[in-house]
Formats: C-alpha cells, sequence, structure tokens
C-alpha cells in the first residue's frame, strides 16, 4: 500500500515511479478480479494503492488501458501453451490441465484468470480478452497438435477450462470446489484429451 | 409494459394485478440476464414495466426474493432431466446435450439461464441458485446412471454447461457462437457422455 518504496539505484527512474505503478497494478487486479469489469472505479483503485486518482490516469491512460494491461498474462504462460505440443500425443491433455491447475493455484495468476471471467461476463473488452487468449494461445496448442478443425477444439478446451474455473473458484461448486490441485487434474485430463485430439463430433 | 390488461373474468382477483406481477417478472428476467445481479436494481425493473418502485417490493418482497423467483427454470426442466436416464446409456450424453442445447435456444429459459450465470459471477445468491441446479437437476440424472461419484459426474457436467453457455452466448467464442444448435449438440454430446458415463479419472 506504500507508495515509498526504494528506488533502484541502477535506473534514472523517478524515485518510486516504478513501485508505485506496480502498486497500482496489484490493487487493480485485486478489485477487477474481485469485483469484474464494470463494478471497479479508478477512485477505488487508486484508493487501495494510496495515490491519486489521476496519478492512476497518468500512468495508464483510461479504465480499458489499464485492465488490458495489468490483466495480460505473463509472457512465459503463452509460450507454456504451445511447449504442450512436444512430447506424447497421448498425454497431451493431462499436460494442458496441469498447466491450467497451476495457473489457478497460483495467487499471481488465479487473480488475472478470474478477474478476466467475472468481467467477461459484463463487459465487452473483457471477452475481447478471453477471445483473444482462446484463439490465439489456445488454438496455437491445438492447431500444433491436429489440422481437423483446431479452432473449434480450441474454443471447447477454453469453454471447458472456464467451466471448471467458475465452477472450482467462483461459484464454488463441491467437491470441485474442495478437491486437491492434483484431483482436479485426474478429472479434466480426459476431456482436455478428447477435445484435443480424440473424434470431435457424434457420440 | 402496460400495467392495465382485460383481467380474466373467471378470478376474483382485483383487476390487473396478476399481469402487472407477470410485467414485473418479465422485466426483471431481462435486467437481470443482460446486467447480472448487482447492476439491477429495482428501480430499473419498476421503470420497465411502467410501475412504482413500491409495487415491486410489495409483490416480491426483496430484490433477492425476486431474483430468486424469478430466475428458477420451469418445473418441467427439472423433471425432463431426471427422464433423461430413460433410454440407451450410451446416448444419454446427446440427450442431455439436445435438452440444454434447446434450453438455451428458447429465449424465455435462454434469459434466465444467462442471467444466473452472469449473475452468479457477481452475488452469492445467484452463485447458490447455481450450486443448486447442479447438486439437484444434474445430480439427480447422474445418479440414476451410476454409483460411481455421481456428484462429481454432475459438477463435471454443469462446469462445462456453463462454459460452453459463456462461450457461445456471452463471450461470442467463434466458432461456437455461430454454430448451429444441432452442431453444438454434436459438440458437446460426447463430452457429457464422458463426464456422466466414462471412466472419470486418469489420462
Amino acid at each position: 500500500m506504500s507508495v515509498s518504496r526504494p528506488s533502484s539505484k541502477r535506473t534514472g527512474r523517478r524515485p518510486g515511479a516504478s513501485s508505485t505503478r506496480e502498486d497500482i497494478a496489484a490493487a487493480a487486479r485485486v478489485r477487477f478480479a474481485e469485483g469484474g469489469y464494470d463494478r471497479t472505479t479508478i477512485r477505488a483503485i487508486a484508493g487501495d494503492a494510496g495515490v491519486d486518482p489521476a496519478l492512476v490516469v497518468r500512468f495508464y491512460g483510461s479504465k480499458e488501458a489499464l485492465f488490458r494491461e495489468v490483466m495480460a498474462l505473463p509472457a512465459g504462460v503463452a509460450d507454456a501453451f504451445t511447449a504442450l505440443a512436444d512430447g506424447p500425443r497421448e498425454t497431451v491433455g493431462r499436460r494442458l490441465a496441469e498447466l491450467v491447475v497451476g495457473v489457478l493455484e497460483n495467487p499471481a495468476t488465479r487473480t488475472v484468470v478470474l478477474g478476466r471471467i467475472r468481467s467477461a461476463t459484463s463487459h465487452p473488452d473483457a471477452a475481447a480478452l478471453v477471445r483473444e487468449t482462446v484463439s490465439r494461445d489456445m488454438l496455437r496448442l491445438a492447431g500444433a497438435l491436429t489440422d481437423d478443425e483446431p479452432l473449434t477444439r480450441a474454443t471447447l478446451v477454453g469453454a471447458h477450462f472456464v467451466g471448471v474455473a467458475l465452477a472450482r473458484h467462483i461459484v464454488l461448486l463441491e467437491p470441485l470446489s474442495t478437491m486437491t490441485p492434483a484431483e482436479v487434474v485426474e478429472l479434466v485430463a480426459p476431456t482436455f484429451q478428447h477435445c484435443l485430439t480424440g473424434p470431435l463430433r457424434g457420440g
């Protein structure tokens, strides 16, 4: 919550600017994750970060721009999706399950994912971010595995992931909400495997 | 939007009371579906229905009570879930897919389902309604099919359904958002079948 942290001696930046910017980002992530896009105000974020609302605008421009920037997943996550295609094809569903359950267990990335899901139900900008993640990161994985309707497969995987995240962390559906991460991996791995490599239609 | 419709000659009710009550319910469903629970006010619902906010309170009590009453699924839907267990076990996933895709295609029930999902991300009461549907209606079906962790299966089916509904109707994920209902049935039937009757863990 403090705005004055020791600044790095190695940069010529204004003391505290970098940490203040990060304080604002951290406060914004929590607000977006807990309240969703629409109910989150720049004033509330500024209050949590202990700064003036005008400073939030100076750093980030608008609420939209702030949302896009602070709710981005770390670049490493996108790369990790693509890397899942390496390795045995018949266990890719399990590797994907381990990756996404890990993302949901890590408090930093969980905040981003749940904030996007909460916001996507009430705001078009947030819905666009969810669409981009699916049509870029998930599609990269599906496209590396098959030529058979990779976008449809990416969409189904994305829908299942969002449904499970919502059930486990937001709606708190038992027993999904109280299982260990390893148990959740076991449960969702076969569905991911089916969506990625199984026969897509029929049944 | 009118509050004065011809009242039924066969009842002794105050003229218009029944239709006013239904006007309020219809306005509330649309507001909850489009804006979610938190952003919907009794004042806005009353405005849409062309009545005084005090009348909404007199008819329904509180916003919570109004939400619970107007966002209930028709009793026939719950019975339809149980009836799915009749018929060949190996095609129950397809029958369930046809039922839920039908619920999402019918404008009246779609409004209720999407309103619950939108509201569940921002309000505990709405989350409780989603939990109840899964742990009662879906569990009735899963329990009629198997003794092997029916609640876990019901939860997975519910999570997949919510994810698909969100992707198709709220986040508008292509190609799921532009498929015909029959195509969506084809896509989700195998996953439902797996969740209901397949080996639950591993992969």
